[in-house]
């Protein structure tokens, strides 16, 4: 659990996020026409943004809360209430990206929830809000013995890796679906491979490489909770009286 | 790690993992024209049937060989023939599949990998080769030491846990885009969800519920050979001389 390794790594993980967010506002802005709040494709725009922001980025930071060296010794009420908060962020800027999609679909009068992509993401978002409620219910509030807790635990985790690969796959089929829709009937189509494409191509790729680093931090790295048995052993990560 | 509630695990697994097959057949057969082997759309259709057949499902049947009450105790080789036996099964399927959509692109002129589909999947597909080429150097042949198996072991099930991942979102981004091209310019178009949508979206949605259980039993479950720190602890897997 060497702390510098640890530090260095959680700088790849910021960039590789900021870079996430960063190069998904640049292609709606310079190719997709910017940002709205008002039925147009320009608030579609928000779709991707807060998704990628949401669901991917600041859910990967806030499932990692536990692995900050800081969080591996003393009280651990203060890591679960910015567990949570960071979570419930993540959810609202969820919950705004569905709103933004579907306000879209309803101003242009297009079916809602009928793509593969639509079926994924809004799966996705019904196991985060699920996972958020069991989360709070179980871990948080203070009623739950210390045997459901551990029992729980492992699902937990489990889940919470699941919710946020199903997350990234439903990015990249989205933003897949997206460049075949705009880039059609255009001089440049999609496999021609136009700056565009190139550039939300390498987007989508950028979030699988940051879904994917978090994903090891959270599962196979040796920066957690000197508490044994994260995934495999069951052993309880919460005392009672936290 | 009781043996009961495993097969019957076992049971569900290899269920969902043979109707997820049965349906991208049925799929492509009943709706694309079925299959053929002469660079036309027939020949594309081998594509996503030999995709999920290799990198999903029998790519997941391989990963879980070790957590087979019979490999828990006795010697480890045997088990590990069979790991590289059937994954490199899985990954003759693949490159068949791949070969299909190559040919299929070439006798069309249709461009190739310009897709964010296109680069996740060959990206899964060279992960995978990495992965069976380096688990075959490290864990099969016999000069490594117990040092560096015990070291690279973690990173060889999270790679191995990551790859199936990517090959889902693959799978999804794939049947996503394949429908937008299919029901499109028809009288029932993909956004009116007709038989033929519904059909591939619930066999996509088969494929990560397949997945994610693999996954499971994979990270999560307490079946798995009688070796302590499977992800976290770095404990040796392998001893040698096996």
């Amino acid at each position: 659990m060497a702390r510098g390794p640890f530090y260095l790594f959680s700088l790849v993980l910021g960039t590789l996020g900021s870079l996430c967010v960063l190069f998904t506002i640049y292609w709606v802005q310079h190719w997709r026409g910017g940002f709205g709040w008002d039925g147009s494709s320009r608030m579609f725009n928000w779709h991707p943004v807060l998704m990628v922001a949401g669901m991917v980025v600041l859910y990967g930071a806030a499932s990692l809360v536990y692995r900050l060296p800081q969080a591996w010794l003393g009280p651990k009420l203060p890591w679960k209430l910015l567990h949570a908060a960071l979570h419930l962020a993540a959810f609202v800027l969820t919950v705004l990206g569905l709103v933004a999609v579907f306000d879209f679909h309803r101003h242009s009068h297009i079916a809602h929830l009928y793509s593969l992509h639509s079926w994924l993401g809004i799966t996705a978002v019904a196991l985060f809000a699920c996972q958020w409620f069991l989360g709070f219910t179980i871990f948080l509030l203070p009623w739950a013995s210390l045997w459901l807790r551990s029992l729980l635990k492992p699902l937990h985790v489990f889940f919470g890796a699941t919710i946020l690969a199903l997350s990234m796959a439903s990015v990249v089929s989205g933003i897949n679906e997206k460049l075949f829709f705009s880039l059609k009937n255009v001089t440049a189509p999609y496999s021609s491979l136009p700056p565009e494409a190139r550039f939300a191509n390498a987007t989508g790729m950028l979030v699988l490489l940051f879904g994917v680093c978090v994903l090891y931090v959270l599962l196979a790295s040796s920066w957690k909770r000197p508490e044994p048995g994260l995934l495999s052993d069951r052993q309880p990560l919460l005392q009672e009286g936290e």
